[in-house]
């Protein structure tokens, strides 16, 4: 779908950083006039609801320095390039929890900031978890602690504004939508 | 919250657009080790729920640049600066709606990408809306075509992945949860 298409006159590249690139373009819109385009591309992301033995959700607590406070959220990461997001979910489920899984099943994905940024975050479901011996170590400036909580704790920490971070607000919602529809089959 | 806080050391200002700036800051990480953090700084926006007459929300379909293709969304839009989000979500509702809210309440607040940016969205529901004889037209570059749908059917749109947007998703299913909540009272 590409209804009201801007197309590129011109992009320069302003940044091109570890994780994003900063780009501006300058368009020309529908009616023939001309406007610019603040771009952030990112490789893509992947996060993860990982249920355990206890039909519980291990969510991390991270700080996040964009905010300068800390978020719980479900594990999370980005691509590697040319990575596949499955591959990408396996490893950050085993460096944020320590975990494999013996079923990672895609569930939805979705854009987080269409109107700045091209993320794209592909949300998994791991079930059948595993604790792993000796867990790869994830990147060496990522701190986490981790909490388990039902489904029902999660949709409170929603409710409650203790969630505020939306991807893992949508996929604590997202998860009860799918076991009610899958209730009602 | 601040478990896990990173320090600044030194903070580089990279870029300074319409919309967004970057940042690059050197951090001291918990353990005392030192790391580059690529912070995109965001005014912060709104997103609407505008609820007509009939039940049924107003989504607009909106071309995106970053992601070289149009989307289903509810009417969102930026803070301008020092704005109160609630004025910013009165403007957004008539400028991409033709709208006024009788009724304008916030919902929920939520951040998007706090991985590499600090944008904030605050949701509203807009009801008792009345159409505005000559509505204020936004940017001039901004082309939005409008659809009329049910909740049922924008919970559907959920799951049949054609809402690809992250704050629509999240924001339809927290009407679904709020009004299951309340109807339960």
């Amino acid at each position: 779908m590409k209804k009201f298409e801007e197309k590129t006159i011109h992009s320069q590249e302003i940044f091109s950083g570890k994780i994003i690139r900063l780009q501006v373009d300058d368009v020309e819109l529908p009616d023939g006039k001309t406007a610019k385009r603040e771009i952030v591309k990112h490789p893509g992301a992947v996060a993860v609801i990982p249920i355990n033995d206890e039909n519980k959700i291990i969510m991390v607590e991270q700080y996040r320095k964009p905010l300068d406070r800390s978020l719980f959220e479900i594990p999370a990461g980005k691509l590697e390039y040319g990575e596949e997001p499955l591959v990408t979910a396996e490893r950050e489920l085993e460096e944020e929890t320590g975990y494999a899984a013996g079923n990672m099943e895609h569930l939805i994905s979705f854009y987080t900031s269409p109107g700045f940024a091209d993320e794209l975050i592909h949300l998994y479901i791991a079930t059948d978890l595993k604790r792993i011996d000796n867990p790869k170590i994830g990147d060496e400036d990522e701190f986490v602690e981790l909490h388990e909580i039902t489904l029902q704790e999660a949709i409170q920490c929603v409710n409650d504004k203790r969630i505020y971070d939306a991807k893992t607000a949508y996929a604590v919602l997202y998860l009860q939508l799918r076991m009610a529809m899958s209730s009602n089959e």
